[in-house]
């Protein structure tokens, strides 16, 4: 007999600390023998006595995926930890193309994908519920897509009224991208739909921020945060001394529509 | 001094059992004197002494918002459940938007949105990482907006090469739109393009299918099925004697876009 007994848990630790790990995160993490990640989200994983360590770098997913993938074929309980959840511009697509491009033996692994806290929720949460209609979720990075590809879906969502979430808005080697998409989107929407920026959510240098796309263009950004943008639906409801609430009504007119 | 003490907590639950509610919901449930919520939720959540119950009907979301803000603002500690993501077609837009109408001292009441497990990141979970590139989410129901807008935003989201994942996609009263939206689909989408009907997740009675947008018609959905349909990335990868794994990659080469 050749069958595989290794089993592959692929772990969303949600944004932010422990407050968004669920129970199955918890136990999914207990359970194994060793865990992969990003070097930062593994920080986030308490030590186990027994338990290997396997921390790599921000751009090696595929490789970090087929080790954990070997390393399970093995016979091991493996995991492999993604902030957020591992579903969303995250781990989980890389291990599903591995086991494709991989030894057929890969296929007969226990595979497990363990959701989490995606950060446009957690972010959403902060302000009111900007996405509490019909919305989308789109990276900016155009190291896996082209750009103008990124510009067309831009386009289609504002278009059609979706809110729109924007991961990878900005990193060292992509400065420009995140005001480009904001110049293109006020193409299509007034300037003063909501914009929200949401950095570094549950943790200690949390930051949130509420303006317009008009005023969206002077507010920094960085990897660690994701931004917001409404639709003509969505609302700023002011409130003194508090944080303004950010909502998208769940019923839209025909007049609006 | 007419400052209002009252405090709002609008809680996540994740869809189906305990596994995927986080530490940051369980601790506002237990600091709640009183829950509210759609039947159903408020099941889910255990009884504690002291703690009143104020279970309601599906439709009664202004209602049921009315209410959770009326007794905050006396004063209380006040929680109102949702499943899934509060901010996700949920109870967080109805609470802010009762605010935003009702009476000024409502601005003054301390809301805290706490973020769940969505449907569709458990039901991706399920299958692999159908949701690992650009998606839309996009509710079927035209209970709220008029149907050609549903129409109008699937043709954007499918032209435009979001995966779309289709919340309330049936109901006793909306017999037809998950077929006519599949018909419509399959406009811009081929026939074999990934479609995952995932129902109940979580539950004792969860069902996970995965089929294609050309044999979709014959899969039964009702009120507790989330549906996502891939994109023309979206790859099926299958596993003998296993669930296929489902995966949206996170690269798009030119050549596909």
């Amino acid at each position: 007999m050749s069958a595989v007994s290794g089993r592959l848990a692929v772990i969303g630790l949600g944004p932010g600390d422990a407050r968004w790990l669920t129970p199955e995160a918890e136990a999914a993490l207990a359970a194994a023998e060793a865990v992969y990640g990003y070097g930062p989200y593994l920080d986030r994983v308490p030590a186990r006595p027994g338990q290997a360590r396997h921390p790599s770098d921000n751009r090696e997913e595929g490789a970090r995926a087929v080790a954990a993938l070997r390393h399970a074929a093995e016979g091991a309980h493996v995991a492999v930890v993604s902030g957020g959840d591992p579903g969303v511009f995250a781990m989980a697509a890389a291990v599903c193309a591995e086991i494709e491009a991989g030894p057929e033996t890969w296929r007969d692994l226990d595979i497990a994908i363990v959701p989490g806290i995606t950060a446009m929720l957690a972010v959403a949460a902060r302000v009111g519920a900007p996405l509490g209609h019909d919305f989308c979720a789109l990276s900016l990075s155009d190291n896996l897509k082209p750009w103008d590809l990124v510009e067309r879906r831009l386009d289609a969502a504002a278009g059609a009224g979706f809110v729109i979430a924007l991961y990878n808005p900005v990193s060292r080697a992509r400065p420009w991208q995140l005001g480009t998409a904001f110049d293109r989107l006020g193409r299509l929407l007034p300037a003063s739909t909501p914009v929200i920026f949401g950095r570094a959510i549950g943790r200690d240098d949390e930051r949130v921020a509420v303006t317009t796309l008009g005023a969206a263009r002077v507010v920094a950004a960085d990897m660690a945060t994701l931004v917001i943008v409404g639709s003509a639906e969505t609302r700023i409801v002011a409130r003194e001394g508090r944080m303004p609430l950010v909502y998208t009504p769940r019923a839209v007119t025909r007049a609006s529509a």
